[in-house]
C-alpha cells in the first residue's frame, strides 16, 4: 500500500488549480474606469471564482475520503486519477471563460456555461470511475457490502446528473444553470447525515458530490 | 487522526499563493524608461510583495502550530480550512491591485487599500473559525483549560481588529493603513513571550496574528 | 534511505507543470469572434494540452515506480532528477509553441514540432539516466539480475527512439509526428504485460515509456 | 522534531518557483518573424532559464541536506526559512528581467545583472542564516565540533562572495558576471569531496554553494 505519492501529486494539482483560479481576477488598473466600477464589473468573475473554488474544495475533500479507503494502488488507479485531474486542471480555463461571457450575456454565454458545466461533468465522471474501481477486486481496506454498491452509485449518478441538467439548462438560461450548480455545491457542504454510521467522516468513501 | 493531507493541500496552496505574488513584479522591459527608473516606479510593488509575503508566511507558521494541536480531522474542519484558503488565494489579487494604485495615489488607492485589508480580515476570520472549532468537543490533543479560552480568543480579536482598523484608516490615508498592517506583521515576527511555558513553539496553538 | 523530499519536490514540479499546461488555453473572450468559433480554432491547443497532459502523467507514473525501487538517495541521483525536471518544466512552453503554430501550418510548424519532440526526448534521456544509475552499485532495493539489464535498457532506447523518429518525421509532416507521439502515449497507457511477474505495478522499475 | 511541514512548504515554493521560470520563455508566435529566428533571439532567455534552474536546484539539494541535520524546528527557524524563500520566489522575476535586457545589451543590462546577482546574494545570505542557527544550541542531531564551525562558515562566505564579486563585475560586463555565476554553479554540481567522511551525502549539512 503506497498512497502517499498519489495523494501528494493530486494535492499538488488541486492546490495549483485552486490558486490559479484567482489569476483571472486581475483588473485593468488605474485609468478612466474607477476601481469601484471595475470591481462591480468583475462581480461575475468573483462569483465564478467562489463557485469553482467551492467545487474544487468539495472534490478535494471527497478525494481525500475515497483514497483513504483504498487498500492498494495499481497502475489502473493511477491513470483513472489522471483522468480526474485532466478535468480539474481545466477548471481555471472554463471558469475564466464563463467569467468573460457572463457580463456580456449575449448568445455566447450559453456556450460558455455549457463548457463550464461540461468540465465539471468530466470531473464528476472521472471521480465516478475511481469509485467504481474501488468496488471491485480487493481494492478497499473494508469492502462495501454488495447491497451498498447501488445506493452509493446512485449518489454518484445524482451528482453527475446535476451537471447534465446544468448543460441542458444552459441552453435556455446561463444564470439558471449557474444558480443550479451553486445550490448543489452549497447543499453538499451543509449536508449532514448524522444518523448514518458513516458520519461525520464518510469513511465508506461514498461521494459527497458527483 | 489523519492531518497529513490537510497539511499537504494547505501547504500547496500557501506555497503557490506566496510564489504567485512575485508574478506581479514583471517590468515593461527595454524601452524609453531606464531600468533604474522602472525599478523605482515599482517600489510600491516591491513593498506590497514583501508585506504580503510576510503575512502569508506568518499565517502559514500559525497554521502549522494550530494544526499540530488537533486530535482528529473531520469534514467541518476541512471546510473551515477551505474558507481560510479562499482568502489566502485572493492575496496575490489584492496585492496586485493595491500595488497598481499606490503609485497613482488618487481616490481609488483608498478603495484598493480597503480591498487589501478586507482580504486579510477574511483570512483572519477564517483562521479564527478554525481556532474556535479546536476549542470544542475533543478536537485538541491536549484540551485548553476553559479559563484559557477567552485570553486566546482575545488575541484573535486583537489580530482581526488590526485589519478592521486598517479598513477604516484606509478611508483617510492608504499609506497609514499600509504602515499599520506592516508594523503589526513585524511585531508578530519579533514578538517573543519567553516567560510563557508555551514558548518557543506556542504549542497551545494560540494565534501569533489574527 | 530518504526518498520523501525527492518525491515531494518532483511531485510538486510535475503538478505545477501539468496545471500550467492549461494556462495556454485562454481565449480572446467576447468580441467579433463567436465563442464556438474560438473553441474550434483552439482545437489544436486542446489536442496539444491533452497529449502533453498524458505524457507528463505517464512519466509521473514511471517516476513513481522507479523511485520506489531505489535503496538510497545520493547527490548524483538528486542532480540526475534535476536534469529530468529541467525538461519537464519546459513542456508547457513547448506545448504552447506547437499549439500556436499547428493552426497556421506554414513551414514553421515543422520547427515547432521538432522543438516539441526534442523536449520530450530530453525528458526521456533524463529518465534513462536515472534508470541507468539504479543499475549500478547498491542503488536498488532488489538488484536486477544482470541478464535483465539490456532488455530493460532496450525498452528505454525504444521510448527515446520514438521521439528521435518524431523529430525526423516533423521535417516532413508535423501532423504525422504529432500522431506518432499520441499513438505511443496511448499505447503505453493501455499496454498490459499480465504474464510478467512484474505486473501490474512494474516493481522492477522498468520504464513504461522512454 | 517535526520537519515535515517545513520541508513540504519549502519544497512547494521551490517547485513552483522553478516551474514559473519557464513561463518567461513564451514566444510571440506566428507572424513576420520566423520561429527559428524567435528561438535564436530568445537564446539569452534559455540561458538565463537554465542557469536559474540549476541554482534553484542546487539550493534545493543543500536545503534538503541541511534540514535533515536539524534536531528540532522552532519559530526562529521557520522565519529564517521564510527569509530564504523570500529571495527564492524573486528568482523568476530577476531571471525574466535579465533575460529581457541581455539581448539589448545597453547600459541597463548592467543594472539587470546587478539585480540578478543581488537576488542570489540574498538567497545565499538567507541560507547562511539558517546554517548559522544550526550551529547554536541543540539544533543539530549531531552537533558539529567547534573546530569545524569556521571552515564550514568559510564555505558559505565563499559562496556569498561569488555573488558579491558578480555584482561588482556586472558594473563592467554583464556577460562576464553571467559567466562567473554559471561557472560557479557548474563547479558546485561536479564538485566531489570523496576523501571527506561527509561524502557523498554531505550529512554535516555544510553548504554546497553559498
Amino acid at each position: 500500500m503506497d498512497r502517499s505519492r498519489l495523494e501528494a501529486f493530486s494535492d499538488g494539482v488541486f492546490a495549483v488549480a485552486i490558486t490559479l483560479l484567482a489569476l483571472n481576477l486581475t483588473l485593468a488598473g488605474p485609468g478612466p474606469d474607477r476601481l469601484q466600477h471595475q470591481l462591480w464589473e468583475h462581480r461575475w468573475s468573483f462569483g465564478a471564482y467562489g463557485l469553482s473554488f467551492l467545487i474544487i474544495g468539495i472534490i478535494w475533500v471527497n478525494h481525500h475520503v475515497l483514497i483513504k479507503s483504498i487498500a492498494r494502488v495499481d497502475r489502473t488507479l493511477l491513470f483513472l486519477n489522471l483522468a480526474l485531474l485532466l478535468f480539474v486542471v481545466l477548471i481555471p480555463f472554463s471558469t475564466a471563460t464563463v467569467a468573460q461571457y457572463l457580463p456580456v450575456h449575449g448568445g455566447d454565454v450559453k456556450v460558455a456555461m455549457v463548457l463550464y458545466s461540461a468540465v465539471f461533468l468530466g470531473m464528476s465522471l472521472g471521480f465516478g470511475l475511481i469509485f467504481e474501481w474501488t468496488l471491485h477486486g480487493d481494492h478497499r481496506i473494508e469492502p462495501l457490502p454488495p447491497q451498498a454498491h447501488w445506493p452509493a452509485r446512485l449518489r454518484f449518478v445524482g451528482g453527475a446528473l446535476v451537471y447534465v441538467v446544468a448543460i441542458v439548462v444552459s441552453l435556455f438560461s446561463a444564470d439558471a444553470a449557474f444558480a443550479l450548480i451553486a445550490l448543489t455545491a452549497v447543499y453538499y457542504i451543509v449536508e449532514r447525515t448524522p444518523t448514518s454510521p458513516a458520519a461525520p467522516d464518510s469513511p465508506d468513501g461514498s461521494p459527497l458530490v458527483g
